[in-house]
């Protein structure tokens, strides 16, 4: 059975996904890289660059099950590029010839265009669709594999609300934005549905799974 | 040094301390008893209750580090009693006629009444004060012992902000309450001024300490 699954999701004590003033210099605002620092530290995220290194401990473990069994990503158009890709016929995301994801990629948008194909696997694709429609979509091409929502906070929000994941690795880091593009609301109640666990790590962070 | 304190503050995963339509009935509102249930279940909230039992693990030792080296609390008027108790000259806190305090204790409110004295050693002023005018006050009724900021969330946050607390023990339980009274707003970078430290224990719950 196919799963919508979240991993790596990061949001600081205060309920942020992302930070204030998103650019091309500042992908997550004045956030930086701040939510981020527990998984750039692990062996998962180095490999994931081609490069060595890298803890092995707990942080790792969860980072690591981002991967495993999916078979298409949904994310929104703020994680595919800066305020204004839109109006950028080349821009083809952040992440360079050969992106991380390897395959299908759905890019939810209000202004579609043709779809590009990248090294490694990489195919973005783009829809302007419910989350329900654009879940069908990726589902068909995962192939009975999973599906990963690849953030930002607002599609996360928008796939929780619509009733539509079914595991989510939530990493709670201990640090106040005070700004930013808030995870939570509107979503009274979301804990009755699933099965949840917290843990803490030596890093600092929690990790908080959502499984249903 | 008389240090200012904070304990046993339960936020919701969402950030809220408490819920909406706080009433006589229900004086967290709709969240009712779900923040407090990790500290209801352990020996120190029993005690205090009069009671025997409860739990004696992790929880416990955390609550338990309410009492010791107290002088005097501060609380908000929405602590104190229901919306509009300011109306009833009869209302004396929802604790009868032996509260908890058992130290002189400060309810911040716009409509100041004379002081009323119980069993047990508590004592209610009623201040119409600035939280450093306030802490002033609290301060030498505490005779060189430290002083609790007792809540609600409106008042933590005030104090917070405006750089009163020495020390912070903060649970998040992992509900999300979707409406309430937000502790978080406008305290970015907070965690700047901190030493933070977070564990989670096996009711679920993630408690943190801010000290400086």
């Amino acid at each position: 059975m196919s799963r919508t699954r979240v991993h790596n999701f990061s949001v600081s004590l205060d309920g942020f996904g992302t930070g204030e003033d998103l650019s091309l210099k500042e992908p997550f605002g004045h956030a930086g890289h701040r939510l981020h620092e527990w998984l750039m530290a692990t062996r998962s995220f180095h490999r994931m660059q081609g490069a060595e290194g890298g803890s092995l401990g707990v942080d790792h473990a969860f980072a690591d099950q981002h991967g495993p069994d999916i078979g298409a990503e949904i994310m929104g158009a703020g994680k595919f590029g800066p305020p204004g890709w839109q109006d950028d016929p080349d821009w083809t995301g952040w992440w360079g010839p050969n992106p991380p994801f390897h395959t299908p990629t759905f890019v939810l948008t209000h202004r579609p265009r043709p779809s590009v194909e990248l090294e490694g696997g990489t195919t973005f694709h783009f829809l302007d669709a419910t989350p329900a429609d654009a879940l069908a979509r990726a589902r068909e091409a995962a192939q009975g594999q999973d599906v990963r929502i690849g953030g930002g906070p607002t599609v996360v929000r928008a796939f929780l609300a619509a009733g539509l994941i079914d595991q989510l690795h939530l990493v709670i880091v201990p640090i106040l934005l005070g700004r930013g593009v808030r995870l939570w609301d509107g979503l009274e109640g979301l804990e009755q549905r699933y099965s949840v666990e917290s843990v803490t790590t030596p890093s600092g962070v929690t990790h908080m799974t959502f499984t249903r």
